[in-house]
């Protein structure tokens, strides 16, 4: 006999807060870097160097797409500031700078990883293997349907 | 004896163009999907995906921390809408927005790589293996380090 089945019916209610809006409210720990109006970074919990930060909008966005227009110069911006200060206080002599759409985002909230990259540091397989194109007449038709999709991208 | 060893003494000198600059001329043929003030972007001839494309600046800036503010706004504002051309012109599900700043670079000259992607589509490997800091004391140095290093960062 199930041990509520003579009890009063009880119904949970779950509600998860995105992690990265719990960390701009204050309400979850972060070592954070950087706290502007609009932004706020800090250091990735796994970070596949020591330094590898995420920029994050303040406001619950959810992919690159739709980030309003009024956040592109300071998404730029600071994405800028803090591959700077992630090169120089690491180090390091360049950087990488990611974003995942939709597709292995692992929290639905915009956020921009910036890692710091040393010659040699193993980190190269990302972009391989390149793959190619069956023939010219593959590339133009996969060129053409960009194109014509532009007008209607925001 | 060398063929030219009796004759005039030669100097060849080879001038190296950026292949993005003459992308950006009309000099080198590309694949253009978008070609607007301040910036073009084309299909990257190895893709890692059919549809792969690089946002690039006319001007010859090599890294995003050598992008003139000024271009801040329209970087981000010309990503989202390849992004969202290439996701909707291809049929993905989402988009892969990344650059590399000196260390795999292969072209000294800022391009922004827009990867259509697919779940399942095997690109899954770029931010894996994870590592992590030795203790609290490391990542606390490597925070405060990039935090101290943000107000000399632009």
């Amino acid at each position: 006999m199930p041990i509520n089945a003579s009890g009063p019916s009880c119904t949970v209610v779950t509600v998860t807060r995105c992690v990265f809006c719990e960390i701009v409210a204050g309400d979850r720990p972060a070592d954070m870097v950087l706290d502007e109006q609009g932004f706020v970074a800090f250091l990735d919990i796994r970070p596949v160097f020591p330094g590898h930060c995420l920029l994050v909008p303040r406001a619950h966005i959810a992919t690159l797409e739709d980030l309003p227009d009024d956040l592109d110069g300071p998404l730029a911006a600071f994405t800028k500031r803090l591959a700077a200060a992630i090169r120089i206080g690491t180090g390091a002599q360049g950087t990488f700078v990611a974003v995942n759409n939709t597709v292995s985002q692992s929290v639905p909230h915009l956020h921009v990883h910036v890692v710091p990259r040393t010659k040699g540091d193993g980190l190269r397989g990302f972009f391989w293997p390149r793959t190619g194109y069956d023939d010219e007449a593959h590339r133009e038709a996969i060129r053409a349907r960009i194109s014509a999709a532009l007008p209607a991208a925001r």
